[in-house]
């Protein structure tokens, strides 16, 4: 079974993150993919929008760790960087329907979806402050632009969970 | 009868859309008036703000469809870009009293405005998605940067009517 | 008594703002010291994050025009514009806990604090247009950047009070 699903149905391309059991944290192997899909779902006329959610009971669990240890960052285009030059790239809408976690990258992917749908049951969190790491994805920028400087400080700053319910009265 | 009624009376300039039976929906000739009001006020010391609305039972229907048609845009400035740029010059506050429909450059228009009252009855739609069109009066830029990226991607993909309520709401 | 009260407990600078009799109105004295603290606390490794408050039932009434009008502004950086850059080089969080008015420069501050929070007593207001002023501190910028522009034209254009729930529900 692949760790990304696709499906072309009536001109949405539906795409899954398959990884279930790890709450689908993403490996250098998926973020490639990911932006192979992207990339070629924005040439594929049969497309005309991208419907985006997680298998199991989460979005996405943000990087895997232990796949990061394991294939890091080597010289030239990271698999991040590729999938973040395809969200830019991408000329079609993306909609990302949230359920459960959505961590780290899970979350901060979703600055570059054009809806994003999210259950009640849907909890963000941008824990970079906890791994001393810079907020990836050009969220540092698109988190502020969207909810202004002072609740994107607390969600960064924080980093505790937050629900779409937060997110949406967030005027910051 | 004029297509636009202006009336000056304690430093306020009165500014009426003025064709009830079209929804008050600008034709070429209108812009090109508005233009030219907005900027002999922005001189007569006796204007000290503008209060703007329409007349009959709505604010604005936008663009004139079968005037458009008449008179598309030729070489030079366009009426549009005149009101545009009219906008941008104008050192005054503009108040914008909005009910019933606000529809297109109705509600463009009103990016360009400082402080803009509803009705619980007004209905605004940017319906360009619709007409194949690109969003004018510069908000692309302006809506995305009042009420975020998620909302203003709702607001101008899906083109669906939305209220002031909605609006306020909506911390994108 | 010090017009500034420090005092560093684990990692945690307390600044407050101490003229309670004035409601912590700024003196060009207080500007300058302000800016020192900032400087001395970012390179002092003991402070890790800064609670700014004020004495009494205020948070600060801003610029103390007494004062102001004996010392203005004379050739060479002004005290507000060393607090300024003070704030601007600041690398760590400055957390402000507002309760009662904080007007003009009591409100511009808090746009360079990374966390505000609000008591419901709290009393914003931007009195520039009463005084014929250009808003301070950056704050014709932050503000539109953090509430949109319409709800920042209101602050702005009619100076009155505001409390931080109408903040928090003003998505502009």
């Amino acid at each position: 079974m692949s760790d990304i699903i696709t499906e072309i149905s009536r001109g949405i391309l539906r795409v899954e993150l398959n990884r279930p059991a790890q709450k689908n944290a993403m490996t250098a192997g998926m973020y490639t993919n990911l932006a192979g899909i992207f990339g070629e779902a924005d040439m594929d006329e049969s497309v005309r929008v991208v419907l985006w959610h997680g298998a199991g009971d989460a979005f996405c669990a943000g990087n895997d760790i232990v796949d990061f240890l394991k294939n890091p960052p080597g010289p030239g285009e990271s698999p991040q960087s590729a999938l973040i030059n395809a969200f830019i790239a991408f000329e079609k809408p993306i909609v990302a329907a949230v359920q459960g976690v959505a961590i780290g990258g899970g979350t901060t992917m979703l600055t570059h979806c054009d809806f994003v749908y999210a259950g009640e049951n849907a909890k963000f969190k941008l824990p970079f402050i906890d791994l001393g790491l810079v907020p990836e994805f050009g969220s540092s920028f698109s988190i502020p632009a969207s909810v202004g400087h002072l609740r994107a400080a607390e969600m960064f700053l924080l980093g505790e969970p937050f629900t779409a319910a937060r997110r949406q009265n967030s005027a910051s």
